[in-house]
Order: structure tokens, then sequence, then C-alpha cells
């Protein structure tokens, strides 16, 4: 039987909250479990969790998708004598490959107290054979190639070596949920991935304007659903037309095919408004981020953003272009963001990159006051 | 003279923009050596920017903060000569520590075709002389420690080697203008540099509350400042009891003292909202990030943005807490915002964590229906 301890750091400082928090984690990693047929148990100690499972690179790919957990280690439990612990000490030290160039450091506990080795006499002792078996040295501090770990406990003696990256952050469901504007590019779904990394339930939604898109949009939901234990994800797709077409008709017909990008952008933020409050969403979360586009500028956020009535959630507004392609291409949806796009059919000319609110609440005043536009414009 | 080559990374893919990018960048690192004493020249070849000094040091520290640059080389220029692009190239070599466990690679470029050596034989021979000398191996990948490069050009050959980080983003100033809330916490000042990075003009805005707190505050603007070049910070200092101090008595006059946190919020926000037309900045920027503390949940966000007539950047929502911290000691603000705290005058025994909007709703009209509120509750 195999062993993978669970290190969260975040949510283990939440005060009054951390009991609730350590609930929805263990919940989410059962949910990880099972999603992914792996057979495990679970245990908590001392600020940790441990899962028992014969299904370890499994359950590790699992649980490194799962927020809230900060790293992993596998682990083994050996009967609590000294050759025991040094042969399973040695076996990670191999599996690592430790040699001559590196570095290594033994940190033993020892929570029972009837094992007639100290922990600094077990630290010399599994240190000594593996400096012999290995040619590594020891380096006691933080910098080490790698940390050994022993725990004698009552049960047996835990031995770990090796530490894997969790993704960090809250655990899933414990952030409110969010409607996560979707489209086919790079964006879009990172920003929804770190509101998920800081425990959002998302709700993303699509507004369709071709099957290109469309497909690429609804393939990254399905890479974020990978990172989604505890919740379902179940994406809404809209029809752009149906959302857009009769304000679109009416800045044409106004002669105002420059406000096209702000208004689309508008109305579908006002449309996801509405989805929210029908699914009980606190707020909208978006791919946008300063200047990396001409359009995505303060003065046309302050346009796009006027008088939508749920908080608007911008994770990216602060970063780099690099910064973004390197968290999707962690994701995982970058290959699918970089598929052939097919172009927006709205797209006019001359977009407007700096929105004067003035102009644009008589542009806004103007198409409410304005019918019905039906005449044909050959789209 | 020395000479240092400064790379610049986005603004190189902005298409019609980028002249007016460059020469902002170009200002500002103007800006930046005139505010820190430095003499130098500035020139621009082949999509990137040479400065020509003395104090190569002060201007690399210097540009290092300048944003938009990706990363700086410090260089030399040397006659046209294999001999002297040799010790040059040696030079580096040295100066970076090159030995026997380390590799590098040579690039070389001839843009004057009348210098007799063809760049595939510089490389190979400047290589073997380094190789001879450091007894390190040549690595022609990315991967290599150090990259030397070579560029013959009519008035000499440059050579440099070694690369310094510079803040990436864009230009300081081609972003907009934004009030950035800065309280004396860690968060707040690593949004507002987030924001500067992509470019905005911030205008820092403080609601004092206590001494201490305020003169945090202050110090972090001065460490902004150092990053501010092509434009000036000038905080805004503003009473917090003057533009809370009415609604704290009110919301004590209908025992309403759990909203105390979530109405001192929106209080602020449409303060800062006022001072931003004032200013004609079009957003406000927060140190928001979810689930950080307990009452930054998405429903406490979704009332306390509620009718904020400016949009709320929070660059930071999707970032962990050791995420954050390690910015803001990359940036210089930690060590500020980590000193002695004052706590709160206005923190209730319960603060709401889950603001209901119904509820925030009756409040917010029960108190614009009460009167002013004059008597003393004894802060």
């Amino acid at each position: 039987m195999g062993l993978i301890l669970v290190r969260y750091g975040e949510i283990a400082l939440k005060g009054g909250n951390r009991r609730y928090f350590l609930k929805r984690l263990r919940d989410n990693i059962r949910d990880g479990l099972k999603k992914n047929g792996i057979q495990g148990a679970m245990q908590s100690a001392q600020g940790r969790l441990y899962v028992e499972t014969d299904q370890v690179e499994d359950a590790l790919s699992c649980l490194s998708r799962v927020f809230g957990i900060v790293s992993l280690s596998p682990a083994v439990i050996v009967p609590s004598e000294l050759g025991a612990i040094q042969t399973a000490a040695l076996e990670w030290a191999r599996q690592v490959g430790l040699g001559p160039s590196k570095s290594f450091r033994i940190r033993a506990r020892r929570a029972d107290k009837t094992f007639p080795v100290i922990s600094p006499q077990i630290e010399r002792e599994v240190g000594q054979s593996i400096r012999e078996a290995s040619g590594s040295r020891v380096d006691l501090s933080e910098a080490a190639d790698l940390t050994i770990d022993i725990e004698v406990r009552p049960e047996g003696t835990f031995v770990y070596g090796g530490t894997i990256a969790g993704p960090g952050g809250l655990p899933l469901g414990i952030g409110g949920r969010a409607v996560a504007l979707i489209s086919g590019g790079i964006d879009s779904p990172v920003a929804a991935w770190l509101m998920m990394k800081r425990g959002c339930s998302i709700i993303p939604l699509h507004f369709r304007q071709s099957e290109v898109e469309a497909s690429k949009a609804l393939d990254n939901c399905r890479i974020l659903e990978s990172y989604a234990y505890g919740q379902e994800i179940r994406p809404i797709v809209l029809e752009h037309e149906q959302v857009f077409g009769d304000t679109f008709r009416k800045l044409h017909h106004i002669g105002a095919e420059r406000w096209i990008c702000v208004f689309c952008k508008r109305t579908l933020l006002l449309r996801a408004a509405e989805i929210a409050q029908e699914h009980g969403a606190r707020a909208i979360i978006t791919g946008e981020s300063l200047g990396q586009v001409a359009s995505q500028t303060l003065a046309n956020m302050e346009a796009i953003s006027y008088r939508v009535p749920k908080p608007i959630l911008r994770p990216l507004i602060g970063l780099d272009k690099v910064e973004i392609a390197a968290l999707a291409r962690r994701i995982g949806t970058f290959a699918i963001s970089t598929r052939d796009s097919a172009p927006c059919p709205y797209l006019p000319q001359y977009p407007l990159t700096k929105a004067e609110m003035g102009e644009f609440l008589r542009v806004l005043t103007e198409l409410e006051e304005s019918g019905d536009v039906h005449e044909s414009i050959g789209l």
C-alpha cells in the first residue's frame, strides 16, 4: 500500500474557518480520487493529510490538481527498526538520482517515544548510510537537493522524500460562485482558473459566434473541469447574435460603428450579470489584461463596465502577456487556445481605443431611444 | 564610456502603437537617468536601445526599475579586430566566473560586411579562446550558462554578456490614469505596482486613521515612486473620520454594527471614484485578494462595489498570500508594510463575512433615510 503526504498551506492559517476549509479540502480530494477511479483512504494528522492508495502515480497526478494543496510527497510506512528505515531512505535517494554532485538532509521526528533511538542519532545513522552509498554530501539547509523526512510513530515509521508541487490556493467551493466568460482565446480560461484557485466555483459562459471558437471554449472548459474537484463544470452557451445582434444593428443604423466593440463587451457583461443573478453567482470573471490589445484600455473598461450590476473580476489585469501564456501552458489550455481561430464578424474597421464617457453616454441614450432596427445589413 | 543594451519585449509587438510606446519608454528612461543624476546618451537600433554612460552600475540599478524593459546587458565597444573582440569576450567570461563546470555560447552578427571574418568563424575563434582559458564547454542552446553576443558594426564591435532582468510590462503612462487605494498593509502597494507595470499612472489615495498606518502608506508611496519614471507620484491623504465618520455613527444608531466594514470600504470607494473623476482617472485600484481575510468574500465584494461609478481593478484577486508577499519583497515594500501596525478603531466585534444583497439594500435605504447623527459614541 502506497502513501502520499498532502501539505496544505494558506488554509492552515484561517483561524475560525480552518475546520470548514479543511473539510472542503478533504471532500474535494475524495471527489478527485473518485472521479479518477482511484481507491484510497484519507487520514489527517498534525496539520497534514495522508492518502493511502495502491495507485500512487494516478493519485499524485490527481492531487496535483486539487486547489488548496501546496505540495505532495510519496511516502512509505516501514516497521520501526533502524535497518528498515535506512533501506527506505536509501530507496528514496536512489529514486531521485542522488549522486556525488548533489546534497541531502535527513529530518527525523520521534513521535513514538518508546523507539530507542533518539532523533539526532536517527539522522546521523541514516545520513551516514546514504552518504556512503551515494557519495552525496549533507546540507542541513533548505538548499539541500533532497530532504528525507522520517517520522517514527506508534503504527510504524513514515519515510518520505521528494516533493511534487500542488496548485496552492484555497479549496474549490469556499470562495463563492462566479460566472466566468470563456472565449476561444488564451486569456479567459487562465482568468477562470486563477479564480478557481482562490476557491471560486465557476459557471463558464460562452457567447457562440462560430463553431471554431465555441469548440475551443468548450475544450478549455474540459481542461478546467480536470481541476474542478468538488464541483461540476456546466458551461452555458448562448448565441452571440441573439444577445448582441439588435444592438449591433442599431449601432450601424446611427453610424456609431466605432463603438461596436465597447457595446458588444458591455452587452455580454450585462447578460452575464443576469445569468449570475439567476444562478446565485456574485461576480463575473473576465480575461481582460490592461494594454494587451489596443482596445483593452482603462478608458474602454470604464465604458464597458458602466452600470454592470455585478463586480467584474479581472485576475489578469496586472499580468504581462508572457506571464499569461506561461500560466496557460502550465494549466494545459495554451494548445487549445492557439488553434486556428475564426475572426470576429462584427469587428469594425476602426474600433475605438479610448472611449470618452460623454460621447459614450450620448451613444447609449441614442441606442435606448431608437426603436428596433429590422433592415438587413448583410453580415 | 560604458554601454548598456536595453531589451524591450511586449511593446515591440504593438503594431500601430509601437512608435508611441517606444517614445514613452525612451522618455521614461531619460527621466530615470535624470532623477538619479546619471549622465548618459541613448541610441536606438534594431528593436533595442543602448544607453551610453560612465555610471554603468547606477544606470543598471535605475533601468532595472523602468517598466517596459525586459532585460539589460552591460556591453563594451571595441575596435573591430579579432584580437580585441576575443579580449573583450574573455573579460565577460571572467566577470561572470565562467569555469570548468559551466557552459557558454557565442552569437556573432556581422552588420559591417567589410569586416573580413564571417560570423561562424568569429564564433569559432572566440569560442575556442574562451574554452581554452576557462575550461568551460560550449552549449549552443538557450540553456548555456552564459551567452556572449558579438555585433560587428561600422562604428566598432559591441560585445556583451550576462543579463539583468527588468520589470517587464509596458512603459508607465501609456495605460491611462487610476486612483490606487494605499493602506499600511502588504497588499495595496503590490496592487498599485502591478498596474504601474501595465503602464498605469497612479494617484495614491490614503485614508488616514492613525499616524502609524499613514506613515507606512506614505513610505510605500516613496518606494512606488522609485519605479515611477515619467510620472510624479503625488499621494492624496484624506482623514478617514471625515469620509466615514457620519456613516459609521448612523450604522451604530440603527444597530447595524456588523455592516461597518462593508459600508466603510464602499464609502472609501465612492470617495475614491469622486477623486478619480476630479483627476481624469478612469479606474480605482485595490489590493483585494479573494479569501485572504474573512471579509474578502465575493458576497462582500458585491455589496462593497454596489453602484461605485468607476471600474475597480483588483490585480491581486487571483493570487495567493505567498505570491503577494514574494512580490512585496521584490518590489521593496514588504519591510515597511510589516512594521508595527495600528488596529482599526471601527472594527466591530462580529464583522459580516457574507453580505446578503437584500439585507444590504435595506440597510442602505435606512442609512439614506436617516438624518445626521450627532451624538458621540465614544470612539
